[in-house]
């Protein structure tokens, strides 16, 4: 039976990235002439069908968006969804989820299978390794060839489009200055390495809070963690140092994992140390302590998000250069792991 | 611009649901030949495209696969996704998931939608909605033109197709009877309302292992709530009879519910009531004392599911009668919330 080549196969098949395969059908100048060759060769070979979006974008309506985001274990994305679907469903669009595993092959991949006249446009958040590389060329060509795409939370800013973020820097700002005000001054961060877009902002306002109160940045205090399933080492190395008297974690997870590390240590939350997270998922309600966090309105970015990309959809003569940044506002949702 | 009519605009204009509108389509003899002629008539000017799904079959591989869930914020669906995930990029197909949110017609249109060739076959777990009304015509149809479907925890008996389930029946037994080994005589059951399938065995299985103990059933003990999102009252009440020292909860979130009550009504867990949940979520991890709970291995079962699906796709001379139901083992996870 003949089947379909994907881009996967034809990378594999000619040992180079799924990036190349993808930019050579599209005649990049980025890629040698050689390899452009080749790869089109093998293609055609294959009876590979690049999208043809172009063609059937204006006349056929599919009324579906795509959703793709990193990951859905955590309750970030999943309750972003949730906001998708409450304005995609009150106005006649269906939704599809796709996930790229934080892996910048699948986010290629699900944008290459979907961009082919399969929807109306994309909503989409980046993931780790696409931020990493910082190679945009999917969805730049997407959006230039008239799909429009709204990004949310983890976005670019060298892509032109219509973005929904929260102010991460001021949010984080805002929670450390929260306890710069109950009279912290050794105040700890757990935080994620600097190419996650988010965690870079976040780290950038608690370095501010601390500047704007004169508080000296001691190193010592600041954790970068490396691998999100196995941050427990790390923090509880960062907690034995036991030289602070609050942290401010990026996420939940890094939240809650310091107050059942602090338990075993023998450490009284919030007693000994206060914590606040970021995001107010499950976890932080149900974690005991409760955890105070920064509530990022999910479900109002969500339901943004939406409304701007079916605007662009049914408003075509909307200027397309005028691109809007939304911003949602958070706060700071006081519970039991601060004093 | 002309745009594509849906199912759920005709069902809206001419008045009637969804359901009519897609079995008036298929010529279905449950609706009267006035309706059926008066939906065609409507679709046929208003453009309508049925799906032809068993023309492009056989010769159009999409390496795609669709799951179709009911809810993607607790836990447990995330879960079985990142399985299905797994066996699916191992083997070279991409996944795209679509949300029910418990109600029969997004299901319906969410498969109507795709089962035109733009995916080669579902993974799905029944809405609540759907449970309630029997109605599965919308499957068996897509199962009829040759394309497979796999079922995974919330299955119709009706429908024969390979389906991935736990025995919660079983399941729920064995966690009531590690209670009654412990001495418990008095348990009380928080439960779903009956038509959701699982809920309703791991009632049986309550009620099994008290009987096979010679317990007595006492109806004051047993609470089926009506409205996930609202289930705190009820349960609050339950916990007011205060006349029992165990409690098993169908789900993580009804266990972790009952703990928050009883620590406001100062009972304390596991002291003076014992608490086992179902599911092992983050919940379940999380929450303090953490919850002792019967772990479902959905990994396990999302990739047993993506399995079976990918077997019956590439091996078309599959013996199409032998649909096979695949149980997946489950175990109790002890943790603080029993004695």
């Amino acid at each position: 039976m003949k089947r379909k080549v994907t881009l996967k196969q034809i990378a594999k098949e000619l040992d180079v990235s799924i990036s190349t395969v993808s930019k050579s059908l599209k005649d990049s100048p980025e890629i040698s002439e050689d390899t452009r060759q080749k790869v089109r060769a093998f293609a055609k070979l294959y009876n590979y069908k690049p999208n043809l979006i172009a063609l059937s974008l204006k006349n056929r309506k599919t009324k579906t968006i795509c959703v793709i985001i990193p990951e859905i274990i955590h309750h970030f994305f999943a309750t972003v969804i949730s906001g998708i679907e409450r304005v995609a469903n009150e106005k006649g669009y269906n939704v599809i989820v796709c996930l790229s595993d934080e892996s910048f092959d699948k986010e290629v991949i699900n944008m290459e299978m979907l961009a082919n006249g399969s929807i109306d446009g994309f909503i989409m958040s980046l993931s780790k390794e696409t931020q990493l590389k910082k190679d945009f060329h999917h969805i730049s060509e997407v959006i230039s060839q008239g799909m429009p795409v709204v990004m949310f939370d983890r976005v670019a800013n060298d892509i032109l489009c219509d973005k929904v973020i929260i102010d991460d820097n001021l949010a984080a700002f805002e929670a450390v200055q929260f306890l710069i005000n109950k009279g912290f001054k050794k105040i700890a961060l757990i935080s994620t390495v600097d190419y996650v877009s988010v965690g870079k902002l976040r780290t950038d306002g608690y370095l501010k809070a601390l500047r704007s109160n004169n508080i000296p940045i001691d190193e010592e205090f600041i954790l970068k963690v490396e691998d999100m399933d196995n941050c427990s080492g790390q923090i509880e190395a960062l907690l034995l140092k036991n030289s602070f008297d609050a942290i401010f974690a990026v996420n939940e997870l890094f939240a809650v994992t310091a107050i059942k590390l602090a338990k075993k240590l023998n450490l009284k939350v919030p007693e000994d140390i206060s914590i606040i997270g970021f995001t107010d998922g499950m976890i932080s309600k149900y974690s005991s302590p409760s955890i105070t966090t920064v509530s990022q309105n999910e479900i109002k970015m969500g339901e943004k998000a939406a409304t701007m990309l079916i605007d662009r959809l049914e408003n075509e003569d909307e200027d397309e250069e005028h691109y809007k940044t939304e911003v949602i506002e958070t706060n700071l949702v006081e519970r039991e792991s601060t004093i």
